[in-house]
């Protein structure tokens, strides 16, 4: 059990979708089009994976964090640590 | 001409490479992968295609605005200020 | 209580210092410094204001979530959504 | 002559804006203000930042690098160079 069962339709269908728009810039650029217009793309593209990380950290946060504080222990020090991590970690990109 | 000939391989192999890395990153959530390597691979998908975009970036300023600073006249005005758009587009995903 | 005393200290020195490079930088722009000199400050200076965002959001989730969590209730949902929301504010800046 | 001259002052304005910003993110922390709020706050000065670091690049295109790709040889590669540099390091904070 991730924890993100609930939207993983939701987070597989918008990953396609990704899947799709990076097909569609790799053509752009073997169609020499206009840079700038790539560029366009290239920020939608990452506007999208922002968008799922996002909804990642959530998940992680209301499933995986959420569980290991109720259980209390050592856990919930390492999934609060992942988690601050992993916010650090996108935070870069 | 789009100005970026001479490494249009080299971006569309990453193109090609990042596309394969959203679609395993889509059969990772689809198989219930733990969140924070689902993260970890979102985050390097990202850095791919801002290296990419800053690839593009440096073609546009090496090609396009400078054929078009050399010719002069009102086609550099457009030219910088585009760049300067898709950078400020770079900054803000 | 806002649960981030612990290392209340550190950030408010780490605060100043930044305060103290926008400071510089102004100064910089003011002295007609090399443009590309003045850009390296403001990417440390965004930098470090970044690294404190990080500390505020790890102690956001360790002291003001994981609290709530143990309580229980919509005071968690709460608190949860506002992390998500911290994190997205802070991945568009 | 660094280029940036015309909008010198309110680039300058702009910076002591954000100086005081940041100022007041310190004593936020100090008074212990809730750290949703100090987030808010770190993001707005970050955009800040981000805006008058555009505004450079901007300023550099148009004129260290217009300059010298007008006065060709190997100084307009050096600039072009330097400008690609700067936006690689925007981009990474």
């Amino acid at each position: 059990m991730q924890g993100y069962d609930a939207s993983k339709d939701d987070l597989s269908i918008r990953l396609r979708r990704i899947e799709g728009q990076v097909r569609g810039i790799a053509q752009m650029v073997e169609q020499d089009r206009y840079c700038i217009d790539v560029l366009t793309q290239i920020s939608a593209a990452t506007k999208g994976l922002q968008s799922v990380a996002l909804a990642m950290v959530d998940d992680h946060l209301r499933h995986c964090v959420a569980d290991a504080v109720e259980k209390g222990g050592p856990g919930a020090d390492q999934k609060l640590t992942e988690a601050t991590a992993a916010v650090n970690c996108l935070l870069k990109t």
